[in-house]
């Protein structure tokens, strides 16, 4: 199988998302693919974010991962995405860096390339799905080729059965869920790798 | 308040939809709505259905309601549907009545309506959420008012937190599911009310 | 009736959005509302928008209409989003004002107010639906009632006949598309009317 | 390339669709599928049908196309599937023959393959993107490897530039709308080519 290159880009508040990217990333790489592991940028004013301990803690923590750059993107064969929903669509963090890839789309370089996403919500049904189908669509424009996991591997059904992809209970990215973005991200290499051979 | 005229509408495989339409049908005739609860027609094969004894034992149980027709939504001032997932959207029963409807909607008779909906699955993040983001969309080709309940009540968060309407986990239908459903179906026509008034 | 407050937020890059906006708000205000009009603020860095001329263009020809608060969603009974797409969902400026409103939510000062949304793309069909589609649900967790127009008035064929709300091509709302705005807003004063009665 | 076994899935009530799967099932077999072109089973009653002249005159003039059977689908590496709106969902003829598939879903035949599709609507908005919307999220379920158009070819944005399928004016397929779905049903052919090899 080709090699593909993998571009895992996540945004997380208070870190559910970023177990998740880093669970990806290892799976993606585990997998045989050549791994970026990228952050989108802070979009909240400096003095919001310090002013939550968690939040800015948390962007402590994640400090030393590069920020996601439209060349990542030009560079992969493949996207992994993951992010908190905000009222049911991806944390708008994920969706301003979304919205600097005009240029990168223009030229092509988005287009027929695997992808597949994962989210995370407070409540059990409060955007679990919702958030993924709602960032799908931005794909389908991108002129991917989409990746959800459906229900191929029993890790999906054991960490909640998402068929649109894996999505956490904030806070409580245990396990089973690791189990299923393993699966995912494993799954989406597999895919990467047969459209670039 | 004006007293409104709800038509409850739902479709049931093994029961889970027809318990969630008549705890939706008892309250709301309890917060002064006139009710019809309503089933529509099967249409699967006779023999399919009686081959699966759950199945038969259930379309047994519930022969004695009337059947829906598009009169029935003529009739109303709102509608409260519920359907269990085929595969992320509602099953094909439901859209069968639904593709009966043109002749009302070009009268006008579905317009300015308060509607919610309610929904079930096998696994809990298997279409709880996507069977009613993708039902949704129709009511609003009616000129529909929609009353998904979002986080207006506790009993949303206790029942899992699904702001587009209660889901159940097929075969699950608790208490928690219960109060949900009642305060569902109370705003529907709390609102509707108010519509009418 | 009672007179509601409309609350008209949007975001524009090249003025389509604006435009609808204005319109918006001057047939809710026809229709019997008080009415704040309201940008998003922008949050492209300020030498990326100077650095398109009729970006700054726009930024300059609507720098007198006062910036959006969560607070103008706390006074308003009636909510009028407009957005140009991005890739299908709504422009990232107006996820970010979106998720400033967990506190103001928090308080149930979202819910049960009414809402509709309009929108715009370059393609005919390049998120025309989509982008609403995708924004709807986000009012859905505020526990908003949904006032999309439906076919509810002749002037929404005429412009295109999108149920969902109304969207431009970009760069061309005319006289049609105003109609069609006029209706919906109009519509939504009236809904909001009856809602705070 | 390995050659792909593509299975053309249609309903069509008064033609258009049933010549956009003509033209996906030709351009299919050019780029080197096998191919099986199938009509879902009508669930309207005959007596419905017989009633509107234009109708039973499409019925008649497909009646030598085989309906399509599950096992279709497990001989298919590829689906494209066509279909009117409903009120923005695919018509329930679709969805019936969806939801038979529940035993080869579970036997794991359906997953891992190429699908798009491709619809039709009465207005310019009425459902265009919509309907492919709330088609999508059944394939996810499927465990699918979804290949919508995206912006992949010049004939996408001259049909109407619809990212996630074709989509017609009702009655109005032309060669425009030929050339966007010749692309469409090409480009399922190279990625599912790719998925088996």
């Amino acid at each position: 199988m080709a090699q593909p290159k993998v571009a895992v880009i996540f945004y997380s508040t208070y870190g559910t998302n970023h177990q998740i990217a880093e669970a990806a990333a290892e799976a993606a790489a585990a997998a045989g693919a050549e791994v970026r592991l990228r952050r989108v940028a802070e979009t909240a004013p400096e003095e919001v974010v310090k002013g939550q301990e968690a939040w800015a803690a948390q962007a402590e923590k994640m400090a030393h991962i590069p920020e996601a750059t439209p060349e990542d993107l030009a560079w992969a064969d493949a996207f992994f995405f993951s992010a908190p929903t905000r009222f049911g669509v991806a944390a708008s963090q994920l969706r301003a860096f979304i919205d600097t890839l005009g240029p990168v789309w223009q030229q092509g370089k988005l287009a027929n390339k695997a992808v597949t996403a994962t989210s995370s919500a407070m409540n059990l049904h409060g955007g679990q799905e919702g958030t993924l189908l709602t960032l799908y669509p931005t794909f389908m424009h991108w002129g991917s080729i989409l990746v959800p996991p459906g229900f191929t591997d029993e890790s999906v059904t054991a960490a909640g059965g998402n068929p649109y992809g894996y999505s956490a209970k904030a806070g409580e990215f245990d396990d089973a869920g690791k189990a299923a973005v393993t699966h995912q991200a494993r799954r989406l290499v597999e895919v990467a790798g047969k459209l670039i051979a």
